[in-house]
């Protein structure tokens, strides 16, 4: 008998009504032979109020204790769901992470999971009874409570599939699944059926908003055959696997990606002086401010050598204090930051090999006159900087352009 | 270094600004130079919200599911007033019921603390760090959560107080102490400094508002000496312990206790069968039915036998109706109930040979003519059950011709 786990997110659990629905889900798996292990959320919104209740004791905070408090809602969850489903006949009992165990890092609040002791969990799954799982935690190595961080239920999810050797995890989630661009900018986005690890990982925006990054790497890592659907619907939802099983045609554009939520700073130098940047990714990595998008170029007049890259807006405040604060130090003459920019990405395996792709980006670009801050790109990913007023009307363009629409697939 | 243990009660902690003070309170123990264990209850008003949620799925449940479920109240205050005490510069860190651990028998919802493992809570303690202990919970046998039934965090902070040693457990809750009568009915009631635990148990209306009977029970096995305080005053509140050190004198009645919540039946036969009353005892007990106030008598006219008995009104119904459909078997002619009773005592140490205090009684109620129902005498205690309309009266007589009147002790 398959394995097959469901995660259920917070808004799939966010009601009595909800959790009844989502027993009935996995009623549907138990009813095809399968053994279940379904992995929950804490219901909607109570993670986001028990994080209010701890930031309105301290800005700064012991981080085990975060867990601690943070953790309990997931557990509600559990023992909901394990009731909904013994209501319905069907033998069941609620695991919370220490108590499995799934041993993680001792990284609280943003822990990994190391190790997932399955023995207890096989033997009640092989008995006929469902588990339903915790989320978003673990026990740490000093036997305390640990949180994978926000979203991490998808993890725990995608983990215990990999542990079980589960033939699918299903995440059940708000939306239908993984769409050519984000429905909210584009009208004529479509949904995907297939899409390939790498692809998700690079559809970032979207991604972040219906699966942790994180679990699709774990995912990819462990081949865990993905699918991620609504819980408000029965339609199938997007398989997210192996290149080869999700049966794309190299050369296709599979989807637009973007993200607003960036910055981008150029910091001005003299020629003479390239050793600098060096420096400066240094302190940067020291400083723990990822970068993206990094380009150097002397700049036209050929007087001053000009270093840029992106980075989150979160962090743009911070960095730019410590790079003002460091300018002596570091040497660079004038620091530039521009926040109004929109990254837009293609995304298509194999793409690095398909100039007609790429030129027709630019094409467009050129046609919509549309500056380009900077590009990069990669096997599976060409990505434009741009000026954020443009980035609606450049995603619908490309959209269009690469015959995403959905009338047209 | 002395250990105290303090327990905060739900309204001690139902707020972010109330499990400040709390943690002000344990700050004043460790600036007196103490260990302090504090241990929690959940904020007020979670416990109930979790049970409505378990309720709303099914009246029926699987107890082990309710106690995970029902437990995460605790976890999250104790998360809380850790992180409060570390902003204070305190040293602290949450303890859950399974980390410590606290083994319990496996009647999940309705537990019993069997043993407390003591080593790494001290290993804690003696660094100095304040331990917040989750209260009201445990781990079974087979490795779940269990709860200790409502209250239950009295008897946790009891029970730790025993395995420490502590030099006193102080629980904090929303009165003011014990009183020598319900405050809510005898205006003239005065809190008791000192009350012995016999006497505290007796006074059970009042106890089972302000503590667990069984946490009392445990205290006095375990010799543990019980504070109860308010929270929300700076009042030296009662302190409950054995009858030498509570220095109390034999012969003075210490308070009146009441029960508005009981019923009175009577069972009518022949008196040419005394053995029915054996029968009638085993079938109750047979059906969990606990009785108090057990009478026999031969009617006055010589006719019948009469068994009268109270009982709690929560179970009157269900008892009425099993007693009559076992009318025939059991072979009795008649059953009378009477709902409208109230159960009046008064407590006080060797009250047993103080014919004194028990002649006052019975002539107060006599003058007052209100009729005695029933009566029952222990050492401790002296009940009446007399009808429910001169309850409030008789209570605040009794109060007054006791000398036990605010302005009289």
């Amino acid at each position: 008998m398959a394995f097959i786990v469901q995660k259920f997110g917070g808004t799939s659990v966010a009601t009595i009504e909800l959790i009844k629905k989502a027993a009935l889900r996995v009623k549907s798996e138990i009813d095809a032979g399968h053994h279940v292990i379904a992995v929950v959320s804490a219901m909607a919104g109570t993670t986001s109020a028990l994080v209010s209740f701890v930031r309105d004791l301290s800005t700064t905070y012991d981080r085990a204790e975060y867990d601690a408090i943070v953790s309990s809602g997931e557990q509600i969850t559990a023992g909901l769901l394990a009731l909904a489903l013994q209501n319905m006949g069907i033998p069941a009992r609620s695991w919370l992470g220490w108590q499995i165990p799934i041993h993680t890092s001792s990284q609280y609040a943003e822990a990994h999971i190391e190790h997932i002791e399955t023995k207890a969990l096989q033997a009640a799954l092989n008995k006929g009874h469902v588990a339903v799982v915790t989320g978003f935690q673990g026990l740490s190595p000093e036997g305390r409570v640990t949180t994978l961080g926000r979203g991490g239920s998808d993890t725990t999810a995608v983990a215990l599939a990999a542990a079980l050797k589960a033939e699918r995890c299903d995440i059940f989630t708000d939306v239908e699944g993984i769409y050519t661009a984000d429905p909210r900018y584009v009208s004529t986005a479509d949904k995907l059926d297939h899409i390939a690890y790498q692809e998700m990982l690079e559809l970032a925006a979207q991604g972040a908003r219906v699966l942790q990054k994180e679990s699709v790497e774990y995912a990819m890592k462990h081949r865990v055959r993905l699918r991620v659907l609504s819980s408000l619907s029965d339609t199938p939802g997007t398989l997210i696997t192996h290149e080869r099983e999700a049966k794309i045609r190299p050369s296709l554009i599979r989807g637009i990606a973007h993200s607003f939520n960036e910055e981008h700073f150029t910091l001005v130098t003299l020629p003479q002086n390239p050793s600098l940047i060096d420096k400066i990714r240094a302190f940067l990595k020291e400083n723990h401010i990822l970068i993206d998008m990094v380009q150097q170029n002397l700049s036209l007049c050929g007087r001053t050598l000009n270093f840029s890259f992106t980075l989150q807006e979160t962090e743009a405040d911070r960095a730019f204090d410590l790079l003002q604060q460091s300018k002596n130090i570091l040497g660079f003459n004038d620091l530039l930051r521009e926040s109004r920019v929109a990254k837009i990405s293609i995304i298509g395996t194999g793409l690095l090999n398909q100039h007609a792709a790429s030129h027709k980006l630019f094409q467009i670009l050129r046609e919509e006159k549309i500056d380009v801050y900077a590009v990069a790109s990669s096997d599976i990913k060409l990505s434009v900087l741009i000026p954020a007023q443009y980035a609606e009307r450049a995603i619908a363009s490309l959209h269009t352009i690469y015959k995403l629409d959905a009338e047209e697939r």
